[in-house]
């Protein structure tokens, strides 16, 4: 869900598109995570086992609460169509971040489930005695670092940016119907200029781009 | 050492200076770090524990890697006089990505040790009946996350970065002297019209800025 936006052949498909994308992706996640809360909670009760003790189920609830409020928040203001430009344009950068910050809470929470696990499910051979479940587990907790950090880094790269709707606007042949122009416009201004200069070959039109980005920072200020 | 360059009042002090504050900063903690491993396997050895088995210990293993990488490619790129700007400018986002990913991957790692010992050290009460040991403990969890958080939120607001050198020289008194120019023109050109708009109150001094954008993002090309 994070890097739809990342994906050069979805530059092509409509923005609501993407966003239902971004969306529905989202929604699936929030499913899952609430199937697999509620399979913990019954698989603690069924073992008389505590629920809620651990520094694992604090911050993990902690990252579901946080995650419904963004789903919340995501579909209120960048969905419906009922808030104006300057606010989505002003809550893009809390939302980008809170996005990043509860998926990497949502690694680490995942991290100690799996140290917990170990510890507690290996009991002969023990986990300090290295059976090798305990390896194959240790090397998906790795791989788990690397996705993590691969996401961020593909999330985190300006140039992966999809492309604003005014250069497309230019460049692009007659019949290109881009929606949302205003809000796109003071979202990724700190950006666009790049992008122009990669892609206009006109002076003319790198001109205008640099309008374009003028008036995008008067309306972000 | 990550918000060294995010403090509004270390923007008065030379550039070379806040490199040394950062490098430095960054090489206690490394030291910290060496001794802290140090202090473990001695502590596993005298106790007859295992070293280097649990996923804590692989995942920390390999942000205290990366990060003597880090702090190597960072002296040789950025504090020794050798390297080009144009090599300083395209390894920065690198710089700058791996930095937090290693903060992040090193918070996560804390929070593994953190439930490691606490399933380890509460036998009676144990973990699982919430002693207030345990409590305690969880919130400090709860806390390095929050920690965490603020940094990565400081870190990557572009408009908390510090202000690049040209725009300063416009509006600063003549006496000032700054430098590595070119350099910081290049590093910081995404968001260089954000903050000239803020700072300059003149058309001239806002066509000049313009005018260094496009020169910082061909050099960066």
């Amino acid at each position: 869900a994070i890097i739809v936006y990342r994906l050069p052949w979805t530059w092509k498909c409509s923005k609501l598109l993407m966003k239902f994308i971004h969306a529905g992706l989202n929604t699936i996640a929030m499913i899952l995570a609430i199937v697999s809360m509620v399979a913990v909670f019954e698989f603690h009760n069924a073992r008389n086992i505590p629920n809620m003790y651990s520094l694992h189920s604090w911050i993990g609830l902690t990252a579901v609460i946080f995650y419904s409020l963004q789903l919340f928040f995501g579909f209120a203001v960048f969905l419906l169509p009922f808030a104006p430009a300057h606010l989505r344009a002003a809550l893009m950068p809390i939302h980008v971040y809170s996005g990043l910050t509860i998926f990497a809470t949502v690694i680490a929470t995942a991290l100690m489930g799996i140290t917990e696990k170990l510890i507690f499910a290996l009991k002969s051979p023990a986990y300090s005695e290295s059976p090798p479940e305990a390896t194959l587990v240790n090397c998906l907790g790795l791989l788990l670092v690397i996705f993590g950090s691969l996401i961020l880094w593909m999330a985190s790269r300006p140039l992966w940016k999809r492309p604003p709707v005014e250069n497309a606007k230019i460049l692009r042949p007659i019949g290109a119907t881009p929606e949302g122009t205003e809000v796109e416009s003071t979202m990724t201004n700190s950006s666009n200029a790049d992008k122009s200069d990669l892609r206009s070959n006109t002076e003319a039109a790198r001109k205008q781009n640099i309008k374009f980005d003028e008036a995008g920072q008067r309306s972000t200020m």
